[in-house]
């Protein structure tokens, strides 16, 4: 077989992986939007099901061998940074035993059902024998994928490829020293008010509002939709349908009003990608981590900057006249509160690193053997007491809040935390750019920001590898520096301090 | 290998075959109902691929094998019918040459295109070759699929299992005469008056006066959801999954209100599939004409009985106080009105027939070489003005009007026709055993119709074929002779003739 034939199988063999996961998209999303009560079990019938035939699909011994033919020449950037991605697809798939996925698949199914019991239950004894075993497989999945140091690094590297926790422990050393110091002062301080923002909102009217946002930042509604769910989301179901779900509260404007922003900044990361490029890695995400960065830019550089405010205030004062005895100032402050709070998913830009912080490390503790199952809720409560000085008062507020080790999503949190620092790295290199982020939005100049984005970030796909990328568009490795430079600057104009 | 082996691999096959029409059954209502506007071409690659996907496991050789394993047993009725169905899956999907399945598939996703265009366009000339290319892959398929008398049965058969031109003429005789003679006697008396079906009713009332209905006849809510669209239609997602979506109209209650009634009879079909048979044919519906058989029981025998509205009409006035000057017997006799109109989807239930049989005759004429391409049209017009006395003055409201052609969709109209006559003779053995339906629909038993369906039809899946299921539930073999009886007596009371 030659190179264009090898070539071309492993185009095809991409398009069925991705056609699949469009398919996969479209089965969740409407079991998360629309799906009646009764459907559960059939939908998860289906999901499980295409997911074994892309299993089966990605682990097709004939991929090596085209991999292997290909790989003989000396290819153009492009065609590496495709070969590049699939070997990665095709080493894990192959790498990991189909007893041990069916095993993981099976046991994590059932782990949600009793996760969501427990959390609802107070009850950590009956989810821990889960979480026991979760750990237990995804160590033998880390063994089976294979790593240099930590058998973390072969969980981390699924979700954000070629990241290691040699690597990523400088980040949160920094991070934990000066974002305490940043905290305290903050605490030190008279708190801002912000309790406008639990006044009474219609949701029709918050649904129209934050729409008109939605387009104006620069999602494109005839390649996707908004709809309203539990749990915030984003998924790519094809290339020009890209479709967000965001929770909506009556009662608390910001639940509604940064859900999003966030999700429409993931989606624009999608709706970004090189249309050229489609169903190949160079017209793909490159990682959770680069995702993240794109959500949390437009959500938090954006969306909580005061310029973006200047803009929107007064298109939010004519929606909802309830808070016309609220300043600009006073509402971009209150947006901007900082207060150690137990949920993840509530917390502020700041205080939401030491959450991430404080999974990593279980989650790492737990692989390398530091911790056992047993420590979990003790280490879960003494890092919130030592991080943020406040301490959940049950499991549900504690270790049983967040989904995700029910899923068997283990080394997946850091890419949130990774995402704020790119985020703040990119903010940096943008303004260098462009000017002041403040003065683009206060002006309503969102397009040039989305364009800087594209350009830097969406239209590369997988081109480069997500340290890579981020030192293409900024001139600078990825660093949390510039995060604690931007918290900073942020506390000091809120806060003044 | 063993019977039980063979049967178990058969088992599984059939699962993955409904799996993988539920997902395409989710593709296409999404299409259909909430896509956005760029989403349609990665929808129509998501579809084929998984609809070739499925056409290869259908033909997976190993499924003869098992079949001829399984075959040598004795079995109970029940492994009976799966196996005769399975063969019948597998027969059809095997004998259908590879490329002849693909050249179909290309062929029509391009004419639904050129139909769609033609049909606004009034433009006859620009479809007319797709047509003529669709017969004749149809009839290379029917001599590929095999046939004993008619080319027309072998792909007659495939909508209808073992239905055949020889059995299907009389009927169409048998009304053509009858009928002819019902209409002429209408023609001759005074019109009955429905103007007031056409005020301004607004959608949402509509929606919720509708599903009010739905919910009262049997619909489980709780196992599907009810949305708009274009071209009403009901879907089959999982085995507690079935969705309805219909058309309102708020200048034409009729649409919205049949069309409901009309999907719900579907959906009350695919609710009420034995839940211990799901995924094998004694869990499915047995044939289009069975389907249409109960939603035509719905939509005409019960929704347009005078019973139903005896118990319908002051809850409609209650929504619609507009009607208030309009009777409850003005109303009954309204929505019988019979009218030779041009449109298959308008027309009421007697001059139905008359389309669906010109359709028939068309597509026998062409698959049997009575007729040519060019000469369609003109039989078209010249079957109508013979048979309704009336003749369309463009295309788009003769031969362009249906989608059915441009999919590919030959020897599925019958189907329409076995259905009003199928529905006919369950209402007289229904009406034996349970008293008229008129009585029943006035004190609100809707659930004791429903009942005996489900006990005579649904509950039955692929039990028997169509023909012998109907003899099973009635006593008598297929006769067209109930639905004339049945005409005569609407006609009798509604016209007085």
């Amino acid at each position: 077989m030659n190179f264009d034939d090898a070539y071309r199988n492993l185009l095809n063999w991409s398009k069925e992986i991705y056609l699949l996961d469009g398919i996969i998209g479209l089965l969740e999303w409407d079991q998360r939007c629309f799906i009646p009560d009764k459907g559960h079990d059939g939908r998860s019938e289906q999901i499980a099901y295409i997911t074994k035939i892309k299993h089966e699909m990605l682990r097709n011994p004939k991929v090596a061998e085209w991999l292997a033919i290909v790989s003989l020449y000396d290819n153009d950037p492009d065609i590496e940074a495709n070969v590049r991605e699939w070997k990665r697809w095709y080493d894990r798939a192959s790498k990991v035993p189909v007893d041990l996925a069916e095993s993981i698949a099976k046991l994590t199914s059932q782990a949600e059902t009793v996760w969501a019991k427990a959390k609802k239950d107070n009850d950590w004894e009956s989810f821990k024998p889960y979480l026991s075993e979760i750990f237990h497989l995804k160590k033998e999945e880390a063994e089976a994928v294979g790593y240099e140091n930590s058998p973390y690094d072969a969980l981390f590297d699924n979700f954000e490829p070629n990241a290691t926790v040699s690597e990523f422990l400088p980040f949160v050393e920094e991070l934990k020293g000066k974002l305490q110091n940043v905290l305290s002062r903050v605490l030190s301080t008279e708190n801002v008010d912000d309790s406008f923002l639990y006044r009474k909102f219609p949701v029709q009217i918050q649904d129209r509002f934050f729409r008109t946002i939605a387009r104006k930042i620069g999602y494109n509604f005839s390649a996707g939709r908004l709809d309203e769910t539990v749990h915030p989301f984003t998924v790519a179901i094809g290339p020009a349908d890209v479709r967000i779900a965001v929770r909506l509260s009556d009662h608390d404007i910001r639940v509604g009003l940064f859900s999003t922003i966030h999700e429409v900044g993931h989606a624009l990361y999608d709706q970004g990608l090189d249309p050229e490029k489609v169903a190949t890695p160079l017209g793909m995400p490159v990682s959770l981590g680069i995702h993240e960065s794109q959500s949390r830019f437009w959500e938090n550089i954006v969306g909580r900057s005061k310029g973006f405010w200047v803009y929107f205030y007064p298109r939010l004062l004519q929606h909802f006249p309830i808070l016309a005895d609220i300043s600009l100032d006073s509402f971009w402050r209150g947006v901007n509160k900082i207060e150690p709070s137990l949920i993840r998913t509530e917390a502020d830009e700041l205080t939401y690193i030491f959450h991430i912080i404080l999974r990593f490390e279980i989650e790492l503790g737990l692989l390398e053997g530091a911790l056992t199952i047993e420590d979990v809720p003790y280490a879960w409560n003494a890092k919130m007491k030592d991080y943020l000085n406040i301490e959940p008062s049950d499991y549900s507020s504690g270790v049983l809040q967040d989904v995700h080790w029910s899923s068997g999503l283990v080394g997946y949190f850091p890419t949130y935390l990774l995402g704020s620092i790119y985020a703040a790295q990119l903010k940096n290199a943008l303004e260098k750019e462009l000017g002041p982020i403040d003065e683009l939005c206060s002006k309503g100049q969102f397009f040039s920001i989305l364009e800087w984005l594209r350009y830097k970030i969406h239209r590369k796909g997988c081109k480069h590898l997500p340290a890579d990328l981020i030192k293409e568009a900024t001139g600078f490795p990825p660093s949390a520096g510039f995060f604690v430079e931007y918290m900073e600057d942020k506390v000091n104009r809120v806060y003044g301090v």
